[in-house]
């Protein structure tokens, strides 16, 4: 697909590294696609099928998976431009044998018995990880994961904590963290408590990292054990008032425990959610471009000992990320989030990080994926625009040898990972 | 121009597409210019040669329109590096014969009296047409524009509603208002009925779209038939610190009406006015780039049945418009507008629309003229860098063969035009 | 290091173009460099370095400059990416006969010595400079600053008066202040008064501008003599709460005496101070992208008479930027601002200046540099993007001849910094 000898050269070369993909959302007892429902459910499609005119009759529970099939596939021919369609093609002509240079709705039926006839295979998982050359891979768990019955090795645990800190106000959140842990949380010291047991269950089951989504007006400070205690008691009294308290108070904690357990805190900065309230299933929360880094200076200053992987969902913002990366020894770059994942804005931001982030600082990219078959293609439109640069910037220009070159990829999209998460 | 043979052969095709232009300041009493000073008094000349040194003395009424002219040619070598000047070296060459490959001072009275005899003739409004490959162009109609004595399938009439939203406090528009309607607003009742008759007046006219400017701290929202009442009568009253809500109340009862009455509701977004206020005539607007289009969120979820064709100004919040356009089914992007209208913003923000939005959902571009001939230059600028990409990120990597690519810019010029209008 | 061969042709003839570099920190007492812990005691490579994993020690007072440089040597290897190791790279063999293709550690010790050697020549800021191709270096000097004992037709001053606004509530700044003017500033006229004896004594040592760096919520306003007065009053009794009141006075009262003395007013607009506080000496600050130059629009306003060369920080403001000066007669584009000042975003950045923006209103570099040496590199870098863009955007595409490309280079270079500066 590549046009220029080199880049094509260089992405090659780039191919044979083994990846290590820091941030998915993998359920590893169920991480490949069973059918090929499971891989047009996936909300870029469901959202974009939506957004051309699909209604969402084709969604419902009750509908037949081969004809939600038919009804996504029926509406690709509107959105054939994008970025997820190539993604769709290039599973469907690497996993699925599909042989054409289109897919629509003529397709639904073969593509469907062969998604079935393949995907049934015992070994396909094996299959899937062996072609897309992925040797780990993290995933996004719910704080009261057991985290059992699967291989941490592979599939590592990562303490994913949204839950924690925007929605202790809801009874149900907090009474899954008492079964989790044992503590009825109702102050400080209860969270303190909690929070410690967590940490322990997740790093003693392997886990590398602990993540969060944040909105674009969060802006971190420290709340003292005294106002916490009072603000958890108001929470739970029912008093939404506090809410603000509550999720800085346990945001602050948090950190803390990563400094303790010696977790990095993955960062994923500017997510509004529920804009469209009507939309599909994952597939209604946008963005506010309004906001900044300087929102997370005290924490990026309280916490040197703490590494925060960020993802930005915006060019403005990763203008940002690269300055706060670049004087920051704790800030450190995080892949082409969300609705900043596509070629355009990747190369953009890639380039800039490139120019003037240490190449140790970088986490190159993260597949984000719900399945397994999404990893080989999400990574191939990523290193094919890093093949691309590395040629234009580095090599062309004789400031890297080809073999510097492939190895600033290796920091990339291998060696940094390990380093940084101590996988 | 361009350098590359695959994008000159596909902008070659490309230009074979009959226009739709879907925005203009276009009078269709005289869409054609009837003089030099008509081309060069847009105010893109004025403004650029007033900030590059010019006086306004060469602006005033009493100036004989030819020194006018002189004046600004006589600028141009300070701005012959912009956008802008090549749009008029275009026009001189493509419509006035014009050989030379620069255009200054010197070439007044030629090119003065070769536009004089050559846009005088009774066809020259149709050899502009004809030339620049335009079928039909959508207007700019001040809500008491009477409709008449103008061919509507061709000059498709546009309810512009800026004065109804943020200039009814001024006693001349509601003047205005009460004679286009017979109806003396006073209240939302009244509003109610005016805009009534103004959507009706203009529907049965062949208007087939409403729009409007907004500067980019507006946020709309609902008001209620009794707080808008009560704030009208404030207005009408002098009061001045009701203008907001009035404002918020006409805007959101337009809505109402566009669902009505079956229009898209241009929305073009963040233009402060009168920002310089000793420019030059419609040379004094500028912008503030924090603005999001979360301030729309609510008006997208509550009027799912409208389309709305957003135009925005900076690259930044064309990220937030290629996401939102991704998501919402009622929105969708348009054109390249002002500011932004220039081609190291059109490559960048065009790029990531084709990449991440369905392609039916993109109104491509519009020429925003006041004069017939500019269609040409401007579209031509906008084809060209159409061209390069489509070459560049779809058919030499394999993605789009050379007809489907046209098709795509078939689309985006003409075809989702027409569905999106139903013109 | 350019792969086209008219972009290397043009980069070879841009470089011909004697600079007058419009801005700089060049201490004219010690304009070079007399070792190698002078260049890499930069604070780009002294943070870099430092956010890379190097701690602070060999950042000591007491530590021998060689273990500095080979401290910080050693760390290059992992920020050998960025453009700033580039420039370092081009430094070493450039001026220091270094003939690798890389550098690092082990070169510490034959680098110092060479750099000793050579920079310890009677004649060595003369060889810079020629070398360099720079005729004219704007300097930065503090309001106190005596401006005797060198060369201003070399080293031009330049009143920088940071401290005067931002800082005026310390003693010690009042007592400068005082010292330098003989005036005990308490009240607006005192302020006058002063302020009037520094543009005085500025504009007699030939100083022939005005500069200010400015946070990014900065946004002034007039205040009244009396306001002022009374503000000033509290602020010297020690009142804190009046120091945006006095800021706003002081800065509009700058303006007032730029206007008075005929000097540009340098505006550096975005950059909060000490974000990270326990940084590197001047690897400390970053900024807050939601910031707009609509702040300034009164400003811009009320003083047509002073031209405001302005540098902006990030991508998304220099849209406003190109608009505002395209808009504004008295707003210039100037230069490429430090976290701006990388290949990405001066490429993004310049093509949309050169598109859009008169090109007699754009400064098209400065250096910013501490020592002379980095004159060089730092211009190269531009000058090699300068001559893409002018090779891609429009000699190719057959908008200008090489030659005109060539003068609009000298314009951005040499004769707007000329004009504009009135050197």
């Amino acid at each position: 697909m590549l046009t220029d000898r080199l880049s094509r050269d260089l992405y090659a070369e780039i191919c044979r590294i083994p990846l290590i993909d820091p941030h998915s959302h993998i359920n590893p007892h169920a991480a490949a696609a069973k059918s090929l429902d499971d891989i047009l459910g996936y909300h870029y499609y469901t959202e974009l099928a939506h957004s051309a005119g699909m209604d969402q009759g084709p969604l419902g529970k009750d509908v037949p998976s081969r004809e939600r099939v038919r009804a996504i596939l029926g509406h690709l021919d509107r959105l054939d431009n994008t970025a997820q369609y190539s993604w769709f093609l290039e599973i469907a002509q690497t996993f699925l044998g599909f042989k054409k240079g289109r897919v629509g709705a003529d397709d639904c039926d073969a593509l469907c018995d062969m998604a079935d006839r393949l995907m049934s295979q015992p070994d396909w998982e094996e299959q899937v990880l062996r072609r897309s050359n992925v040797e780990k891979i993290f995933l996004t768990n719910d704080f009261d994961d057991p985290l059992d019955g699967f291989d941490t090795k592979r599939y590592v645990p990562c303490l994913r904590t949204d839950d924690l800190v925007f929605h202790l106000d809801k009874p149900a959140a907090r009474e899954r963290l008492a079964k989790a842990t044992g503590i009825d949380v109702g102050n400080a010291d209860q969270l303190q408590d909690a929070l410690g047991k967590l940490f322990q269950h997740f790093t003693q089951h392997g886990a590398k990292a602990c993540a969060i989504s944040l909105p674009p007006d969060f802006a971190p400070a420290a709340v003292t054990h005294f106002d916490l205690t009072l603000a958890l008691g108001e929470l739970v009294a029912g008093n939404d008032s506090v809410k603000d308290a509550c999720a800085n108070g346990v945001f602050w904690m948090l950190a803390e425990h990563c400094r303790e357990f010696k977790l990095p805190f993955d960062l994923m900065i500017g997510v509004n959610r529920r804009v469209y309230r009507n939309g599909v299933y994952q597939g209604q929360d946008l963005f506010d471009q309004r906001t900044s880094l300087i929102q997370y200076a005290e924490l990026f200053n309280a916490f040197p000992e703490v590494t925060f992987p960020i993802s930005v969902l915006t060019s403005a913002q990763n203008q940002e990320l690269v300055s706060y990366s670049w004087i920051f020894p704790n800030v450190v770059t995080s892949g082409h989030w969300w609705y900043s994942n596509i070629p355009a804005y990747i190369t953009h931001d890639a380039r800039a990080r490139l120019q003037a982030v240490p190449k140790t600082k970088q986490l190159g990219y993260y597949s984000d994926a719900y399945k397994l078959e999404f990893i080989l293609p999400k990574y191939n439109m990523y290193r094919r625009i890093l093949a691309e640069i590395l040629a234009d910037d580095f090599v062309r220009p004789g400031a890297y040898s080809e073999t510097q070159a492939i190895a600033l990829a290796r920091l990339l999209l291998r060696e940094n990972t390990k380093r940084i998460f101590g996988v």
